[in-house]
This record gives C-alpha cells, sequence and structure tokens, in this order.
C-alpha cells in the first residue's frame, strides 16, 4: 500500500533555541527563493481535500509540492502522489508538532531545487504545532463547519499565528449552527490582521481566491 | 458572562511519575465511589452537545457532574450551567493536556462527595491528552462524521487507549463519504477490544444507548 511513498522519520531538534532556528531556516528559503506554508489545523477539517484542490488551481502557474506530517500512516501523501503532486511523507516518531528543525530535515529530503511553493501540512493538532515555529513564511489554518464557530475563544494562539483562516465545507453551512459574523469576529479578536476566506474544498467554491491569495504571496517573497 | 463560572488554573504536575500518581487517584475514586470518565476528541466533534443530551437521559438515574478542560474561555462550563449540570471550568495555562494531578485538582475543586460519575472534558486534542493517564476509570472517544473515517490510522494511540469509541454526526451521514465498515475496521486495527456506538447528540439518536453504557460502567466501578 505504501510502496510509492517515500516515508522519512524525523528525530526531535537538537536544538534549544527553536525561535532562533526558524529564522535561519527562513533565511534559507529566501536565499533559495522557495516559499514554505504551514498549514495547519484540527484532524479532519479538510486539509489534504483543500491541498488536491490547490494543486489543480495552481497547475501551470506554480511549481507545488507537500510534505505530509503525521505520526503514523502514508495516507495523505499517497493522495497527493496519485493526484501529481510531488509529496513526501514525514513521520513525527509520535510528536505532536514539528519544529523548524524537523521541518529542515523534510525539506531537504524533499528537495528544494526546483520548487517554488512546498506546503507543509503539519499534524492535525489546534493546540501545539501553534508553539512551535516551523521556519514557514506564513501560517495558514483551516476550520471547518462542522468544528463550530467558536474555535478562536478556545485555541487563541493558533488564532494569533495565523496569516490566514480559511474556512471550509461552506456547502454544509445550511445543515450547522455556524455563524460567519461569529467567527470573524472571535478569531479577529485573537489577531486583528489575520485574512479570511471561506471555501469548499468539495465543490471548488472559493479555491481560485485561495490559490491567487497563495500565488501572491509566493510572488512577493521570492522577487 | 463569566460570572457563574468556577474557573480554576491548574499547575502542571510536579510528580514524576504520572502513571503511580494515575493509579492513586483511581484508588481515591474507587474508595469514595465515584466514576471518572475522561472524554477526548477533536476540537468540534460535539464533546459538549453529547454531554447535554447525557445529562437530559441520565437524569435521575446518575449524579452527573462535568469538568471542562480549555485552555482559555468558559463556554463549555456555562453551558452546562445553564442547562442544570454541576460543572467548573480547568483552565491549563496554554498546556495541550490534562495529568493526573492536575485532574485531582480539578476534582478536589469540583468537590467529590456528592457525585457518581463525574466526566472530564480533556482539551480537544487527539494527540497529547492520549499520552496521559488521567486516573481516570474510563477512557471515551468521539469521531465526528465530518471529521472522516480514517482517524484511527493517523492517531493510533488515541484508538489504543480509548474503551468507547463514539461516533458522533449520524445525521449528516449523507452529506459525507464516511464508511461504517471502514471506520470499525480502522478502529478495532488498533484495539481489538474498543466498544463503538453511533449517535447523533443533535437528533439523539443513539444517546439511550450511550447513556446505558456509561450507566453499567458506573454500577459496576461503584458496587
Amino acid at each position: 500500500m505504501e510502496k510509492n511513498v517515500r516515508v522519512i522519520e524525523v528525530k526531535r531538534s537538537i536544538f534549544e533555541n527553536n525561535d532562533k532556528d526558524a529564522e535561519r531556516l527562513r533565511a534559507e528559503l529566501k536565499e533559495k527563493k522557495v516559499f514554505l506554508l504551514n498549514l495547519m489545523s484540527s484532524p479532519g477539517s479538510g486539509k489534504t481535500t483543500t491541498l488536491l484542490a490547490l494543486g489543480k488551481a495552481l497547475e501551470g502557474r506554480l511549481k507545488m509540492g507537500v510534505m505530509e506530517a503525521d505520526i503514523d500512516s502514508a495516507v495523505d501523501a499517497e493522495t497527493m502522489i496519485k493526484a501529481g503532486i510531488k509529496s513526501i511523507q514525514i513521520h513525527t516518531g509520535g510528536m505532536c508538532h514539528l519544529d523548524a528543525d524537523m521541518t529542515r530535515q523534510g525539506l531537504y529530503e524533499f528537495g528544494m531545487e526546483d520548487a517554488e511553493l512546498i506546503v507543509l501540512e503539519n499534524v492535525g493538532n489546534l493546540v501545539c504545532p501553534a508553539e512551535f515555529d516551523t521556519g514557514a513564511v506564513k501560517n495558514m489554518t483551516i476550520l471547518s463547519v462542522p468544528e463550530g464557530d467558536d474555535k478562536p475563544l478556545k485555541y487563541p494562539l493558533m488564532y494569533e499565528k495565523c496569516d490566514l483562516l480559511v474556512i471550509n465545507k461552506t456547502d454544509v453551512l445550511p445543515y450547522f449552527d455556524f455563524q460567519k459574523e461569529r467567527v470573524e469576529k472571535y478569531a479577529k479578536m485573537r489577531n486583528p490582521h489575520i485574512d479570511i476566506l471561506y471555501i469548499s474544498a468539495k465543490t471548488g467554491e472559493g479555491i481560485e481566491e485561495l490559490a491567487d491569495w497563495i500565488a501572491d504571496q509566493v510572488k512577493i517573497w521570492t522577487m
């Protein structure tokens, strides 16, 4: 089942100061003109489906690759590769997050020569990944409609740290008590500068706008 | 807003050996004939809504209380109190999980004299809470249909540690590609002894069966 997927086991960082190490990694990315996007969310919010839709939307515009981080399994990297998106699977050895050095190990294995945009799909978790700077240029979080509009109240750091909040699964809005005004108010309370986009990765609604947001950021970073 | 809610800030444990400390706490619970249920899940899977439905279903059968653990906010404890369920809010000081001593601090503040069943609603997180024995008698996890049926593949420890898997939001099964056979196969792969129940906390479907499961466990523990 996992024959065609490269799975790498990353080790916990030896660096005491992760923030400094993340800055070093960002400088290296800048020099190599590679944009690293750190994608975080709860389990099951639709990170992988969103990346599949993005892969299509960015085809011919940007060379995109994906590093899938999970505690176990390689199902996400398999899905990416089947869809023609360059991908590796990172196993965290039980760890609930990635730090900058673990991300670097992934990037070196992935290869940065031929990429413009690399997305790190972080471990599904609204708590720990937000505590560790991965060295990414921008942080994005997905909140899906079924999870509820109160999440920014309960997981403050995730929303403080993110540049972009993507609300996914808008196609099921009629079946859930999810209010856009409420989630926007709570998210801006945590971070007044956060951008907010609405998508349905399933139907494709909003994917073009999301692709544009990312392409703009990549352009600014690599010019 | 949080006027009527008792919020306590628990401190990280001073005990090096959490497993031993959890055993001590369980022995104390046994002596006091209090059943502690540790409820874990992703953010937004419906822990709070399920507890509201359970509160109703167990009314007159069991004295139930709820300890709500969150990094921030007291919205869940407020909701419980409004519904007439005895509740306190535990703040973890940014921590992604509760250990046995943090749970004990919560229990002492809550008061165990007048309770038969106390539910600890753990921090919404599929990774870290599974790593720490809270001292609970049983562990239960909720997986909601929109999260997808592959979660036991990606978060092995959560399913290994749980006695009961509750699949919630069955009312939206028609709108998601979620296969019961698949989730059952994956969950049993992690833990052959896991019990699995299907509910919709919103419509009430399956809540009686869940209440019976819990009431049976409490009976065995306290007799």
